[in-house]
């Protein structure tokens, strides 16, 4: 495995744009308000995680590229949509005016579709050179299919739908735990799963590795609830107080900032628990739990 | 293959909402605006043209209803989005209130994320099915990969966001054949070519077809244009002259309505001709193309 998160990171920034199938010269504006949101940085922390799941259980990271990049289609359409006026109507992301606000509304739409439909076209793409190989067209498939079960209606658009849905009401804890697991963990979990798959890594690894991702998506939630409260907006790019303001139930609102950090703190050892059994092996994510836990943006 | 266009359309509605995954309890609203916009009617075209594809080819359409379902989907998530405000703001489909009139604009727009997700879902889940025989997956990754095409960035969503950037200004003849063929053509086209992978047709249909799915897709579109002329707003289930009063090019606006009428004769005479060898096989997309040239809604 890499050492450094980093490095991961820059190999998904390398290839994130060029696997963007040639477009016609008539979509330069498409093209231009794709890239515009997948250029605006971010951790990149869910093809990361796929990435290093990947070369965690042996296999090589390349290999799972198309899927790394998918996924972090998925997670930037869904910003996109997010942003929108008719959902979060957020001006700023990571300190840069949001989609719409540069291209308008309609291309804010269609280049969330454009993106959430070419995760999936750049991965069929890649299970079309393992034609004669059965083997790796049944580690693609297990692959696809987690994303797109953590990406849809029993995971991420559950979780966004939810979230309009109980806005402006204190929600129940069952209702923000359902909220939070769907809306982040979910795609989260399934970047590890899948490069599992990918790499044809055994049950046991399989299983405590899914733990260990489920615990640290949530952790990242909370971690976000409170950093909208104690968080630096010049740090984060964008307005804090935002969840208050849009009366939105959070751990902070309904258990207030210590229990909040409380959770955090406890799912954090939690996940480090799961994957103690690893060693040094497990050392990556052991840091990367760490650190977003204790993150400022 | 069945006689009769409404026997593929009744199985299509037999399946269309069963294929929806087990959804949380918590879910329902989204549930039900996905429900809403597939239970709308509509003509049921692309998995019409994808299970008689399949059945010309000698395959049997019952293998084929996962994708023909998820095309539906693909068609049902766009027109959601396509008739929100920030997009063409309609309030009326096929006679019925739009999605975000019944929804509101943040769960129309979740909607459409759900159903496009959800198609690739069900595709990718119908292929774990067959992880046994790799003849059965290369026949399917190879429909989803031209579903996948067609619906993205080289083919609808293209010719959405080029029909937005060209509102309201008269768009030269070539731009509108790039809006009609990419918005329309497109997913109609990859419908007929997806049926025909499945049924593992020979090249030769494989050519034939496609051509013929071409001109049947576009002169859908020219007959559309003209309906929006022509046409009677009861029978259509939406106001007429909209495309006027968006100010959006079409074939009639460009030619006037005798030349889109002569265009509209051309393409569905030289569809006719395309499938002629093939006589009585293909009586069934001869009738279609006439009686979709031919139709009042």
């Amino acid at each position: 495995m890499r050492e450094n998160y980093n490095d991961y990171k820059d190999l998904v920034e390398e290839y994130l744009i060029d696997f963007i199938p040639k477009m016609d010269r008539n979509s330069e504006t498409l093209y231009d308000a794709m890239v515009y949101s997948l250029k605006s940085g971010g951790k990149r922390l869910r093809p990361v995680l796929l990435l290093a799941a990947m070369e965690f259980a042996g296999g090589n990271s390349k290999d799972a590229l198309p899927y790394a990049c998918a996924i972090e289609y998925i997670h930037t359409y869904s910003l996109i949509h997010d942003d929108l006026p008719a959902m979060d109507d957020d001006d700023l992301r990571r300190g840069e005016p949001t989609n719409h606000k540069v291209f308008g509304d309609a291309m804010a739409i269609l280049a969330g579709d454009a993106l959430l439909n070419t995760a999936f076209e750049i991965m069929t793409k890649n299970m079309m050179l393992y034609f004669d190989n059965p083997k790796e067209l049944k580690k693609r498939i297990k692959a696809m299919y987690a994303i797109s079960k953590a990406a849809g209606i029993r995971g991420m658009v559950a979780g966004q739908a939810s979230d309009i849905e109980n806005e402006n009401c204190r929600c129940s804890a069952e209702m923000l735990e359902f909220i939070h697991i769907n809306k982040t963990s979910a795609l989260i979990t399934s970047a590890v799963r899948a490069g599992l798959y990918l790499a044809d890594a055994d049950e046991k690894i399989m299983r405590d590795l899914t733990i260990f991702a489920e615990k640290l998506g949530f952790a990242f939630q909370i971690a976000d609830d409170i950093l909208d409260v104690e968080g630096s907006a010049e740090k984060l790019g964008k307005r804090v107080g935002s969840d208050a303001m849009k009366d939105k139930s959070t751990y902070v609102s309904l258990y207030g900032l210590d229990k909040a950090k409380e959770f955090l703190t406890k799912l954090t050892d939690e996940a480090v628990d799961v994957i103690a059994p690893y060693y040094d092996n497990a050392e990556f994510f052991r840091e990367l739990v760490l650190k977003l836990a204790n993150r400022e943006s």
